[in-house]
């Protein structure tokens, strides 16, 4: 029997994805040239269902990116000059950092403390600061930063941009897009969708401070930079040849997803996080890694185990589920179940009923 | 009934595809981890079948990007300090030249001459040139450098590196890897694949070049910098999540192709574009863009017509066949037609009938 992918991405794909690739290549969609008519309904469509989907306004574009990196590369070299500033609550937060070091450029990093409450108002952000970069839920250790925060901060810091990386929260996570200027994402994760394409949603005014850096003769790249993208974006085509069937999949999952109610989707996310989180608990050498209820995340909840995290996931994949391991070095120490709009209620149920045989 | 794609990429893909597919997505390869043991096999097993196709030598790493746009923008960015030298014949070998520009660095051009057969003998690459780069077959113009006057490049330059965009003329092109360091392509053209990925074929010593770049503190870029990307292909990993099912179809296509002997493959291509060359030229209004029939694409075909192109792109599709119009600025006035793998002798005659109509 097939098992049931519980991995935090590249994950369980929707069951749906198979019917729509067949369809598509029944219907020759491949085929299409990316400057034709055809590929600028398809996509038109796609960014119509996302914004939709996310309640995106009119005055955002849909950048299409190779992956989520890709995306942290593209807004660190078009959107700052000279000072990033950056919450490192995990790996993935740390590679945004890193980019922004190998660019060249200067910025500044907030050590979170896992064992704390994630509070913003302790932190001083330096006037120089150009852009915010959070990342929203930490896919290495589990740990959420309230959106409210997220959006306090813009409060705050009015004059500053904010960028949020949503890989492995979104569509659950409920981003207010006035109260941000960035988004990004992967499909592989909460979207259940093969790997192999990056998304930026970014507000258009953003493109200014790009062409500000272009002016004073800043490295924004080749094809992928902002600019670019922007002009493309505007006639609903792309800069470069894109991953047509990753952008065809997106629009029809978001299509389905729109006509299965977000609010629904993201009740049932809160509901099955509910019960992995009271299940696991129970175990007397399993407990979540994060301590605060607040930033524990909802849709990659990472827990601590007493031994070793691959004699867990063996014996869990022998009743049928794949989880993962521990990221990088706490790979021994912990696992990490994804809890994504694909995973049912009852998957979850049959998952953890899994671990009562440990 | 559905139409027959002969345009230059996105094309007609391998009817193959559709069954690679479905079975893939049976076995759940789209959702198994980037970092397992499973996808190293997986891309481990293109790389052999890929390398076996092209007579790719062991010291090559082959590394996967986003699109050929990419490839290009990684290329200069690892590769050049200052100076890459292009010869231009047609839109993409301008698209590479300005990349370089873009990416602050000084770049050589020289203009063919597409009226003249290309001689390489008149040209001199001045000394401070760190990279030659050619656009083996352009797309854009139908304009295709032999093989053989790319190899003499390396006799006359050894100490400089040479790169070439094969985008539209590989699996056909017989390159002899002893006299170039660095090919690229993607996938939406001779693999008869859906678009999304750029793969880049390069030396392992080129990473010397990267390394050396780096320590003079230029931007190499992010995570898909060469010393990176050469790291993870040690493994059989990629550096940041890859298009996974792009990589899986690769590999499958690369397989069967192997199965069906390249040698095969390029007879039938000469065969094919004899055909479509000699056909087309008996119509009074259609004739070849490149005069010398030597620098004539055999993969992708370039025809001036009298009449406005779109007529005949209509007409011919009436016959069940979508043929490329010219490009940007010859839009109206030549005509595209390509000859991959995909494309049967029976097609290409089927198609070559459909002209009797215009």
């Amino acid at each position: 029997m097939a098992k049931t992918y519980f991995t935090v991405g590249p994950t369980e794909l929707f069951p749906e994805v198979k019917q729509f690739l067949v369809e598509a290549i029944k219907e020759k969609i491949f085929s299409i040239s990316h400057r034709s008519k055809e590929f600028e309904m398809i996509n038109s469509q796609t960014v119509y269902e996302l914004k939709k989907l996310l309640n995106i306004p009119e005055d955002f574009y849909i950048f299409y990116l190779g992956s989520a990196t890709e995306c942290m590369e593209r807004i660190i070299q078009n959107l700052v000059e000279k000072r990033s500033f950056h919450f490192i609550n995990g790996y993935f937060a740390g590679r945004f950092y890193n980019i922004a070091k190998q660019l060249g450029k200067k910025p500044y990093q907030n050590e979170t403390n896992l064992k704390e409450k994630f509070s913003i108002d302790k932190i001083v952000i330096p006037n120089n600061t150009e852009l915010i970069c959070f990342t929203q839920n930490e896919t290495s250790t589990g740990m959420a930063v309230n959106m409210k925060d997220i959006h306090k901060i813009k409060d705050k810091y009015p004059d500053k941009l904010i960028a949020i990386d949503v890989v492995s929260s979104i569509p659950y996570v409920n981003i207010d897009f006035k109260k941000i200027d960035c988004a990004f994402f992967s499909v592989q994760k909460g979207f259940g969708l093969p790997p192999g394409l990056g998304v930026i949603i970014i507000k258009k005014d953003c493109i200014e401070k790009t062409k500000l850096l272009k002016e004073r003769n800043y490295n924004i790249g080749g094809y992928h930079n902002f600019i670019t993208l922007a002009e493309n974006a505007e006639k609903n085509q792309t800069a470069v040849t894109p991953n047509i069937p990753g952008i065809y999949l997106l629009g029809k999952i978001c299509k389905m997803l729109n006509d299965r109610k977000i609010e629904i989707i993201r009740k049932e996310t809160e509901e099955k996080a509910g019960l992995m989180y009271e299940y696991i608990n129970r175990h007397t050498y399993i407990r979540p890694f994060i301590e605060h209820i607040e930033n524990r995340s909802k849709t990659t909840l990472v827990f601590e185990v007493a031994i070793n995290s691959n004699i867990i996931v063996d014996k869990i994949k022998r009743k049928g589920f794949i989880i993962s391991r521990g990221y990088r070095d706490f790979k021994d120490t912990q696992i990490r179940i994804a809890n994504f709009p694909v995973h049912k209620i009852a998957d979850v149920e049959r998952l953890l009923k899994a671990f009562n045989y440990l």
